[in-house]
């Protein structure tokens, strides 16, 4: 049975307003919205194309969990309350148990985070999937990638190269079905929304990492004007990770993968260490080296720069 | 030369700010955007896809004007100001020439309407352009589908059709670079944005034709929970499109072609006889028809209902 365009919004996308500033959700020309006063408005939008940022034949719901995370990834990385979202779905057909499932995916994570769909478009084409996602900070409390200074203290949230672990184990002929975890933590990768609120104010920098810690940290850098040293010694690497790979490989993964969504934040070096010990309490995170003056990012073990080559992932290169 | 994806942002898409509203554009996780104190906030996306939603081949000049002309003309339809665009390029290959003119007619456009870009994503992928738009309008002057009662007067802008007689041409062999003028309306179609401003607080619903006239009608009728009763005579039809197709044809282009972003609207029977007369001294608008009580949207001639077939634009159906 096939659905036009108008049936398959209705049927899997539209749903009753659940934020009074909300006015106009789906179905007209434009939704109408109600930003809060005193705020900024933050606007982030990621595209995401089969074979390439999910794999061919990834369950719907992997494909709508991973469309609005990779979005909210970047508001987590301002310090914004996530509110609103928009989204394109090109689709080669109509499969409704596809469709189904990728609505469970994506109302999961949005309703875990208070965010309402209010538009998008739906076209036929190759799989390809865009959101936008719209949200609120304090304009002065924003964290922004430009802010980092010499001396500052460096940290990533949770456990990066467990999503590229997790791929390399589908990509190695694991079913998408499976339950391992490392293949889970891919799959539905989580954005560090409240790590985000607890850092405005507070990070002198932030950005997430969704191309790869070292390649990401080097983005950092240079809206920085500064460089900065990585001890590899610190470098956070869970048990599962290390089990799976040992030490060497873990560390290119941490280093190098991509898709994990945690964030990578700086502050200032006064009142660091209290104010890890007050992250530590709600969050997983990890002091992992420190900002220099210069332009170069650089890795070090013993007080020993070593080289770790490869970079982020960059779709033109 | 293979260009990198930051140096491609930076390349083409990256230029200083013109909007004091805009905090922080192109560069970071996302944009810090500032919005009118007052206002709601309209958000809207559009998706193209090469070989459905423009030609393959088409000019970048052509699809970037295009991919931002469909967004506008949705917040056109909302009476809304555009302010901001977020771009996601999917592209199979870096075309510096193809990329340069897509920029061009992107910017071009974007100028006119003072839209600055703010954010984005640049991917390898088949050919799928996304382009979300936000803007602002005072809610309580928002044009909407849904307001629509019987004895409304219905309007439609400019002359609808020409776009599909352009793409009839292109498809007949016509070269893309032709300088026709059913052709550039068909490749460059300008969205109604002040027509848009000048309804708002006046038209009692609007949206835009991009799908072709009556299906949109249908649409518009749906949401006001009305019928409307088209007069066939009073149909604008431009000189060169009656010139092209005669009569009967080009009838069927005005009701059924798309791409046009034309605005359909309706304004209360008491005062659209002065109304009409003030809109015509800046625009073109024509008077088309009526809104009825029911559902059903009919076409007539001389008091006959006259069957038209065919429907408006479903990516799916």
């Amino acid at each position: 049975m096939a659905l036009g365009e108008f049936e398959l919004i209705d049927r899997f996308f539209r749903r009753p307003s659940r934020r009074s500033d909300v006015l106009l959700g789906v179905g007209d020309d434009a939704a109408l919205l109600e930003p809060p006063a005193g705020c900024a408005l933050v606007a982030a939008t990621d595209t995401l194309v089969e074979g390439r940022h999910f794999l061919a034949g990834a369950p719907g719901r992997s494909v709508g969990h991973h469309a609005l995370a990779v979005n909210l990834s970047d508001l987590a990385a301002m310090g914004a309350d996530p509110a609103w979202a928009l989204l394109s779905l090109s689709l080669p057909e109509v499969r409704e148990d596809w469709l189904e499932d990728f609505a469970l995916g994506f109302y999961a994570l949005a309703d875990s985070h208070g965010v309402e769909l209010v538009g998008g478009d739906t076209v036929r084409g190759p799989l390809v999937v865009t959101v936008e996602v719209l949200g609120f900070v304090e304009p002065a409390l924003a964290l922004r990638r430009s802010g980092a200074r010499p001396g500052d203290v460096l940290f990533v949230s949770g456990w990066p190269g467990e999503s590229a672990a997790g791929l390399a184990m589908l990509r190695g002929g694991v079913p998408m079905e499976s339950r391992d975890p490392l293949v889970l933590r891919y799959m539905y990768a989580q954005p560090r929304i409240e790590l985000g609120r607890a850092l405005r104010g507070r990070a002198s920098a932030a950005m997430d990492v969704s191309d790869g810690l070292l390649g990401d940290l080097g983005k950092l850098c240079a809206a920085s004007g500064v460089g900065a040293r990585i001890d590899l010694d610190a470098l956070p690497i869970s048990d599962r990770l290390l089990a799976a790979h040992g030490r060497e490989a873990s560390e290119r993964m941490v280093l190098l993968g991509g898709d994990d969504y945690e964030l990578l934040f700086t502050l200032p070096a006064a009142g660091a260490d209290r104010r890890q010990a007050e992250l530590t309490r709600d969050f997983p995170v990890t002091r992992i080296g420190e900002i220099e003056a210069g332009h170069e990012v650089l890795c070090e073990r013993d007080g020993r720069v070593i080289e770790v080559t490869g970079g982020g992932y960059d779709h033109f290169a």
